[in-house]
Parts: structure tokens; sequence; C-alpha cells
């Protein structure tokens, strides 16, 4: 008899949260991960159905992501952009040839009314990816951005905007009606679920959506595993992306104290930076249990370090609520 | 005041008709051209829609064509497909990473409810052909060949099967209810129309499919202007495609009298070969005016030499018809 195998679940959205979730499969035994992914950034452009959340996640976990330009695929090129160009098309979002293929499959077995978690699992077994990847939901969301602009689709506001326009609002269009991805009840009421990880994603856009999908958030909240988020803020920055010019934007306080807040009675731990140990009480006085480790994931072994230490308390988070 | 520009019509399948298109279209004044292009031939691949004989005649105008290939785009690459190779989708129809900008443009205005001709009328607008080329329909006509393996889409046949399964019948699947294109009938109306050229192209395959659009051969036959083909047969063989071994398949004597007994009274004109210059009187026993002049298209100045007789045989129709 073998003992069960532990399962963990992390909620993750692009860049910022795929380095843990780079971190968690490549660990020496990363046990039965599945991700839980935001797909409030997908769109239709030029007729393709892009997911660029899934396919990051997906094109890190295969080592496909393009080191180069931190998003799309390696080894790139450009043929079908210049192309596109030359005639007029729209190219601010930046396809290249390898990232087409993805995109084309996606497209047509969607359209041939293949849902979108079989169809993330068929690129995944096409990309040679172990690890369980499911959408937040098959049903269409899509993240709009409020701004002085009108409101935005949100690859208008990150890629084309570049995320300068001021952020006003941020909604989930389609979430009320859309249902949990299958197989995700079923995760949560696991006996061999170990933990619940939020990643170190943009909270407003990235896990919010995610949270928004009805009954999904109650649900996380009532499983028997212990949910844990990392902060994506470091010394009141973030890494990657907008989230701090977010907060800034919404007048909060732009440090990892007020994404533990954001999160609220969800979180039973999170984590922040070493170098925010000093907000560690403050974090406790919300009733979340709080450490303080490394979380700056240049290296690989900084995101397998990370991923070790938020399994770790992950574990210690469970058998402090057990006791 | 200039006098009424002279305009020509142009019926034209794929390879075999682009080269009579392209000696029109590099006449020292070639007037004003318009092509009527099968659209039989067209797919959905991957989620594209793709229409072989369009773009075959769209680069060949646009100097964009492949002359190693004898299909799709010059320069081309195969970055997009060999990711789709490895990623286990269908490879058989091979998607240039060039030639997939016209396919994502085409389909997104496709789905996006703009009809075929103007979809192909601002493709030709971004690959600067100056000439109009309409699709024989808006409509969605498919050409479906009969074979001992059962019925094939016509590029299943063509690029997969490449032309082996014997053809035991060709039908046009949506034919009856397709409407001609929107600005044919104004055409075959204009006093200044000088003539309606039938290309070099399959008579079965190519041509057929645009005479099945209803109401489209009997406006040919009924415009002022003189129909005049030209033989895809020399000596019994077609110099590309599939038309002498699907006429050996029909069992049908293999010549150009055959094909042009086929058009029947559609005819005014038929230009053979010179080599075939001994079937004139058999195909003027049809009540069809003959000549025979040099019709293996190799060079581009052969292609321009055709078109002129072409043009001149046109002419001498005409005054014939009108005396």
């Amino acid at each position: 008899m073998t003992a069960p195998r532990r399962r963990i679940l992390a909620l993750t959205g692009g860049v910022g949260g795929a380095k843990l979730a780079l971190g968690l499969a490549r660990m020496p035994d990363p046990g039965a991960l599945t991700f839980l992914v935001n797909t409030g950034d997908d769109f239709e452009h030029l007729g393709l159905s892009i997911c660029p959340d899934i396919d990051t996640l997906l094109y890190t976990l295969a080592d496909e992501a393009n080191p180069e330009t931190g998003w799309g695929r390696r080894n790139e090129s450009w043929r079908c952009l210049e192309a596109l160009a030359e005639m007029g098309a729209d190219t601010w979002f930046k396809l290249g040839d390898r990232d087409l293929a993805t995109h084309l499959i996606r497209s047509a077995a969607l359209r041939a009314g293949t849902p979108l978690t079989a169809v993330t699992a068929q690129l995944a077994r096409a990309l040679n990816v172990e690890h369980t990847i499911l959408p937040m939901s098959d049903s269409r969301i899509a993240t709009i951005i409020d701004t002085p602009l009108g409101e935005l689709a949100f690859q208008h506001y990150f890629v084309r905007e570049r995320c300068e326009p001021k952020v006003l609002g941020v909604r989930f269009e389609g979430s009320a009606a859309a249902r949990m991805p299958e197989g995700l009840e079923a995760l949560l009421a696991d006996p061999a679920l170990a933990g619940i990880l939020i990643c170190p994603s943009n909270p407003f856009v990235s896990i919010d959506p995610i949270l928004a999908v009805p009954g999904l958030r109650a649900a996380l909240a009532a499983s028997n595993a212990p949910v844990v988020a990392v902060s994506p803020i470091i010394q009141g920055a973030a890494i990657k992306g907008p989230t701090a010019k977010m907060m800034a934007e919404m007048d909060v306080p732009r440090d990892a104290v007020t994404v533990a807040r954001h999160y609220g009675s969800l979180l039973d731990g999170y984590i922040v930076d070493t170098s925010d140990a000093h907000l560690v009480a403050e974090v406790e006085a919300l009733g979340i249990t709080a450490v303080a480790t490394p979380t700056l994931m240049l290296t690989l072994q900084d995101k397998i370090n990370l991923a070790q230490a938020a399994l770790d308390f992950l574990t210690s988070v469970s058998e402090s609520t057990a006791s």
C-alpha cells in the first residue's frame, strides 16, 4: 500500500503566478498538482481564442516560455505577424509563429464545441505537461477595466494601452452565469488535498476573477484544506505587472497587508517577503497566520525554494488548524 | 472625352487559370479586368476559412506566388506548421507562416459577417492587386468528389489524397441555394464589356462549379459579349492537375474537343494549342469559332502572348458575331 498522494491546488494568473507554479512543478516530489487559472484575460483576436494566462502557465511548465520576452514561446519567429502588418491587420497583440499553433488548435476545438477544460487538457498533453490545468470556468468571462478612456477589455488595457490608463473599476463580465470547471468540486472534497495556494498574482485582475465564479470562493473556504496566499507585493512594489499601480489608483495602502486584507476570511495563512517581516504581526492581527520567507523569484532555485517554503507553511497551518 | 474602357471578365480556377490571368494583368494595356473565381475548393482547416483558388490568383497577381512550390506565398517559412506537427495537429494542408496572415484576416472578417466578395476586395487591396476579383458566390459551395473511398471534399481529394482515387462523380454542395456575387450582373450588362474568357482551368472542378451557380451560365450566355475558352488540354494531356486523368476516368475522349463540347452552346469561340491545330475543324463543326495558337505558358512572355492572342480572338469573334 502506498501512502495517499498529497494533492495541491494552486490558483494563478499569468507571469508572477507561473513562476511559483514552475517551482511547485520542479520540486523533487511535486505530488499531484492542479492549477486553477484565470481566464478573465481571454479574448478573441483575428478570430483566434487566446487564453494568455493558461498559455503562460502551459509554456512555463513545458519549458517553452520565452526567456527573452517574458511572454510567448521560446525560439519564436514573427513571419506571420510581419505579413499581417504588411497587409494592414491589427498587430498590437504579438502573435508568434509557434504560439499561433496553440491558438489555432484551441480555437478550432472550441468552435467544434469542446469545452475549454478539455481543450486545455489536450494542449497540456500536446506540450508534455503532466500536471492538471483547469480554467476557472468553461464559461466565457471577460475582465473589463473601467478607465478614463472608457471600459477596456483586459488585453486592450494590459497590452495595447500598456496599463497606462488609471483604473477606475474592474468587473467580470459573464461571471454571474458562470460555473466552476468540472473536477474542481471533487478535488476540493478529496481528503488527499493537502492545501490551496494562491500564487503571487495580481489580486484584483488575476485572482479576483477566479474567486468571482459563483460558489468558487465559498467552496475553497469550505474545503478542509488550508488556504495560503503568497504576497505579490514586496516592500510596496510589484515585481511584475500593474498591481502596485492599481493599488495606488484605488487609494489603498500599497503593501502586503492590503492584499491579505483583500482576501480576508478566505485565508488561513499568508506569506510575506523577508524584507516585509515587520508586517507579519499586522497580518496576524487580521486572524491570519503569517510567515516571512524570501519570495523574490529570479532563479529556478528561488522558485523551488519558495514552493518548498509554501508547502511547509501549508503543513504547519494545517496542523495548527487541526490542533 | 476618353474612349470607354474595354472590360474583360475572366473565369478561372487555380494554377492553370492564374497563369493566363497573370498574362492578362501584365499586358501593356490590360484594360479593366474582373476575375470570377471558383470557390468550390474552399474549406475550413483548423478553424480557418481557406480559399485556394482566390489565394492562388491573389498571390499570382501580387507577385507573391511561390515559384518553388507552385502554391502558397513567396519567401515562405513553416514555423507554425512545425509547431502544429509537434503538437499533434493535422498538417496535410501546408499552411505557411506568411500565407496564414491571409487566412487569419479572411476568417476573422467572414466570422464578423463580412461577405466573401468584400473580404476578397479587402485582401486584394492589402496585396496591392488592382484588378477586381469576384468569388463565384458569397454563399458557401463545396465541390464534393465521389470516389471508391467515398465522398471527399475537394481539398481532401486534391491535396491529402493527391488526386489518386478514381473520380466517380462530382457535385457542388450548396450550389442550388447560391446567388451570384454582387456586381456580376452589372458587369455582364455593361456595354463596355468586351469579352468573357474562360481560362485553361479544369472544366469539371474549376469552371463547372462557377457555371453551377443558379442563373450564372444563362447570364454569361445572355451577355452581348462573346464567350471564349482556352483549352486546358494540349495533345491529350493537362499541363497541371488532374483534368486528363479525370477525363480518362469519365470515359470521354481525352482531347481539346471534349472540353469544347462540354462547354457547348455557352461558347462563341475556342482556342486550342498550335499542336492541336488539326482539331479546329472538329470544334467548328460544333458551331464554335476556333483558332490555334501557342497555349503552353512557361514564361511570363508566353502568358502575355496568350493573353494578347485571346483578346485579339475575342475581338474577331465579336466582329463576326456582330456582322
